[in-house]
């Protein structure tokens, strides 16, 4: 037990609401932040802990989690949602709801942890993702765009490997053995030295020598030579732009390149492994480590080359340093929020940073809150939340608040198709208790593997304008009949954090009183089929599992390369507990395909694909650059939403 | 006459030499900065007026420029070069310790402005451009890397309107004429508008309607349809990194873009229009004019397409709107440095930003200094320095700072060809007046060519180790013969400001008492050819130019399409003054080849291509990487050179 840490004297925000709503930018142009020293301060952080990027953001240095090891961490509290609609059931919205609540209302040391959003799909349709109405993070403008350039660097470190790749065996296919060698390790006024990375490459390969004169001309080809298999390449670059031209591409077409073309792709950056290993890695030094085993490509006997073998490890790390910094912002009501890494939530696990929630457990202290988010639903997010991003931070989540909507429920209990840019079908604009009721089986399934992992369900019913008192009360009812701890109706995107107080009692109760215990759902000695089977049927309700040939022979692989340990991260759709997005509801005892199977080995993780998942976002014909704008008298940003 | 502005009271850092000098990075560790907040103050700066990025760097505000207003201008030094060597002859370094001499040794109010370099020649053979020995703007592994995000926010708003450009034309050939108006201009809640954008191009095409629904179908379709000619586009995308395999590429191979594919190609990020309009714009209005006007292609009809046309420039200007403020940091002598922008000194201008000259000069004052430089020698950088910056900003030039080394003046004078990555050969480490003497002819021509501009050419000797008595004043009295106002052997990069005392007492008694006046070598009034032979024939001493009939044929497009006036900006060769690297001294009576002329109309120029110019670096088989690393126990940055 450490030291319990010691109440924040933090001035909330108020807001002044309006009714009807605002647009989500005048409301938060509206509000002025605090300056975001002052926050630093009043959280306990000291000047030279944090560096301020402009009067409202500033990053925080890693050596507060040093300064604080021997305090106590507060309560971890994860908030996902069920199974959504296209729309999105307001997760982030309810994250920042919840703290403004808990901590300008209640009073209590609480912290939101979020995932910094690509600036793709804000220019598509998305719109931004700092949550919305009066729940929402400040400045919004920053929060969706370049932030403190953690992305940017992201893809640059990500980037700076995918070129030498490429640029690696073009000099292998141009230079002989002797020619490759003595540039890799140049004479330099007559004297001739290996690098630190250089020496790591040679420990890999056996080679027990130091001076580059010793080594046997076998020696010296296999350190030269790294034979990348050009069609095992699993690296692709990225960037941070909805770019569906860049899908599918040929690269080095050109003469200087000899032609020596292939097929590749571009990722959207939040999709980069990078970005995945930014989220989990646990120190400096794990970041480092983590970078240099990524695995870009198998050499031409079947063997893993890495980022370490390409030297980029190194430079990686450079141009990741700062990024790996937390960046502290505030909500329309002055709490504070960290804002740290969005891998995806398909190819990768979801979740916003270990290191952001770790320094935030200590600043809250043990009665104080960290409320952090993932992606997608509680079949995708969460369970990897569980199973992958807890088990690497070895921290213990306390509660889980899962939030539904009854739109949401609508459309699983038979309700018509919802779709973007389209009009919502009356249904969901008018009362149906038998939809809600029907739709009810997704989220008594996802209360139920809530409590697989040991933890309280609290159901956050967001509620929209829509909704009818009596099928938000018939809800209420169904969650406390169907093992939900608690289940609160909420309006904080009408009323910020007064409308989540509720919320927030319950979640304080809940981790208060809770005597359950966290579990994992698997042990990582289980093999890579048995940890699927383990996820698909417990989770999602699968019958069985089908592996095809391709993913079997990946099984095949990994096991052999020794990575048959690591924990699984399933990418499927988003839109049902299932493979299949028709397939609404609680659907049970389907077959659970496995098309194939992939590893980000330096994140820490095997990936198993149930379908094509995009990585990479388009635009679509009217997107929201026609609306968005800046007003050059003021500098005030127009039409971002 | 405004008001003549006030000493600053400016304390300058002292630095501790240690001899031999140490490495770049080296030094720049050893010393100590100032908090950026404390620099700014002493400069005069309003807390209002400066955002913080950490404590050693900080945005600083337009609005600097309106407060001061009325007060008069500093004089306006340019730093220019002879024609180099590939190695380069120290124009930052120079231009650094000038600034240091000035600022630290002297008490004059002075101010650097310098480029940002592109991160991708860091990693690979170029090292650092922050000045190199005691001559260096810090902390140096920022300003090689990201600094305050700049160049990501080019990257990004130049690939929105990349990736804009090839979606476009996928919806419109998807879509029937009916379906993409409705698309564009969809009905919401029952109401259908134009956005402010869409009416732009609605006024631009002649149509005077508000209403969507007022439109004739022929309307419609000229409004929906921009028949953008895939053959014609030359806004390509752009990334930070050296990536050659990205050089000639094949993208839109994928069945979901129905393979509508088409050839293309990533340039580096200061090869993009963006970099050139953001160094190049006067204002936020001016920035967002000249990003609307960027021309992508043309039309089936010959007629341009702009970013406006594509509904980018609100978005543009969004992603700029903070890189498009001047980063403040500071010398090893704790100088003010202005960090803005870095153009390709080729297919583009290679200066600094104008809206850092121009604070910088409101900031220092009646009596003080800036001192600016621009890329490559002077037949280029400087050429387009007074007529394209110049001729945009409206500023004017008191001298020219020329860097002359002994190396460069061996090479021109018939010296073996040095190389990077080579040793030099030993007529460059021995004393040998005879190659000094020849090759004292380039730096002769460019001696004359300051002349008509009608400014004083200042000579900056830059020392090198091998560099003996004889061969410098040989240089100097050849310099002084040869109409340079002044001749100064220079030891900054070895002393810091106190190397260049002897150089900043040249400059301030140049500025002071020089009767000549600025003026630029051509009016915009002459024809496309005649403006290109004008630079060819005076600045390179070419005796004729030749057009291919592509260039005849883009003379003819051009000065159709109303661009005609705009300057020119000459790509070709810095290694010589001709098009021709291996015309080394000052050729003369040479053809002139014009290959290809293009159109940055946002950028407000023309450029010609004399040759093959690169636009995207590469990686050598050893670059720079096997040695940067991260000390995560210290956090320093190991091996940037």
């Amino acid at each position: 037990m450490g030291t319990p840490g010691r109440m924040w004297s933090l001035k909330p925000l108020s807001i002044e609401r309006v009714t009807p709503v605002p647009s989500d930018i005048d409301i938060a142009l509206a509000q002025v932040p605090k300056n975001i020293d002052v926050l630093a301060e009043e959280i306990t952080l000291l000047p030279a802990e944090y560096d301020c990027y402009g009067r409202q953001k500033a990053k925080v240095d890693l050596s507060v989690f040093d300064r604080l090891r021997d305090q106590e961490d507060g309560y971890y509290v994860l908030v996902t949602g069920i199974t959504p609609t296209p729309f999105g059931e307001g997760k982030t919205t309810t994250t920042v709801g919840l703290c403004q609540a808990l901590g300008a209302h209640l009073n209590r040391n609480t912290f939101a942890c979020l995932r910094q959003p690509s600036q793709g799909p804000i220019f598509g349709i998305k719109g931004g993702a700092a949550g919305g109405g009066y729940s929402q993070v400040i400045p919004m403008v920053d929060f969706n765009l370049h932030l403190t350039g953690d992305m940017h660097a992201i893809t640059a470190a990500n980037n700076l490997l995918a070129a030498q790749i490429d640029t690696r065996i073009y000099h292998e296919k141009t230079q002989s053995d002797k020619g490759l060698y003595n540039r890799l390790v140049p004479s330099k006024g007559g004297k001739r030295e290996f690098s630190p990375i250089q020496l790591k490459r040679l420990k890999k390969l056996g080679i027990n020598k130091t001076n580059p004169d010793d080594l046997t001309p076998e020696e010296r080809e296999s350190f030269a030579r790294l034979n990348i298999d050009p069609k095992s390449i699993t690296f692709n670059r990225v960037i941070d732009t909805s770019d569906r031209f860049l899908r599918e591409i040929t690269i080095g077409e050109g003469v200087l390149e000899q032609r020596f073309s292939r097929k590749s792709q571009f990722d959207i950056t939040p999709a980069s492994e990078v970005m995945a290993i930014m989220a989990l890695a646990t120190s400096l030094d794990d970041l480092k480590d983590r970078l240099g085993k990524i695995v870009i490509a198998s050499n031409l006997k079947g063997e893993p080359v890495t980022a370490d073998d390409l030297a980029c490890t190194g430079p990686m790390i450079v141009l990741l340093q700062e990024a790996f910094k937390p960046t502290l912002m505030q909500t329309l009501e002055g709490t504070p929020v960290f804002v740290h890494c969005g891998p995806f939530a398909n190819i990768a696990h979801g979740c916003s940073s270990i290191i952001a929630d770790k320094i935030a457990l200590k600043l809250v202290g043990s009665n104080g809150f960290v409320v952090t988010e993932s992606g997608f639903g509680a079949d995708l997010g969460m369970e990897k939340f569980f199973n992958i991003k807890c088990r690497y931070s070895g921290l213990t989540p306390n509660a889980v608040v899962i939030v539904a909507t009854i739109r949401a429920l609508k459309s699983h209990g038979g309700g018509s198709i919802v779709s973007l840019g389209s009009p919502l079908p009356d249904e969901y604009t008018q009362e149906n208790l038998d939809l809600v009721k029907k739709g009810f089986c997704n989220l008594k399934k996802h209360i139920e593997n809530i409590g697989k992992f040991g933890l309280p369900a609290i159901v956050a019913i967001n509620r929209f304008k829509f909704d009818t008192e009596r099928e938000l009360l018939l809800l209420r009812n169904l969650c406390l009949c169907n093992g939900a701890a608690a289940a609160v109706i909420c309006n904080h995107w009408a009323e910020g954090g007064e409308g989540a107080v509720d919320l927030a009692k319950s979640v304080v109760n809940a981790c208060e009183t809770w005597k359950g215990s966290f579990r994992f759902l698997y042990p990582l000695e289980l093999t890579i089929e048995e940890k699927l089977e383990r996820i698909a049927r417990e989770i999602y309700g699968a019958g069985s599992v089908e592996f095809s040939d391709k993913a079997k022979a990946k099984v095949k692989l990994y096991t052999a390369q020794g990575f048959g340990n690591l924990p699984l991260c399933i990418s499927k759709t988003q839109l049902s507990l299932s493979h299949d997005q028709s397939f609404l509801g609680a659907p049970v005892d389907f077959k659970f395909p496995v098309r194939d199977i992939r590893a980000s080995v330096g994140a820490g993780f095997l990936y198993a694909l149930s379908g094509d998942i995009m990585t990479m976002t388009g635009l679509n014909t009217r997107p929201a650059i026609y609306d968005i704008d800046l007003d050059t008298k003021t500098g005030r940003v127009i039409g971002l939403f």
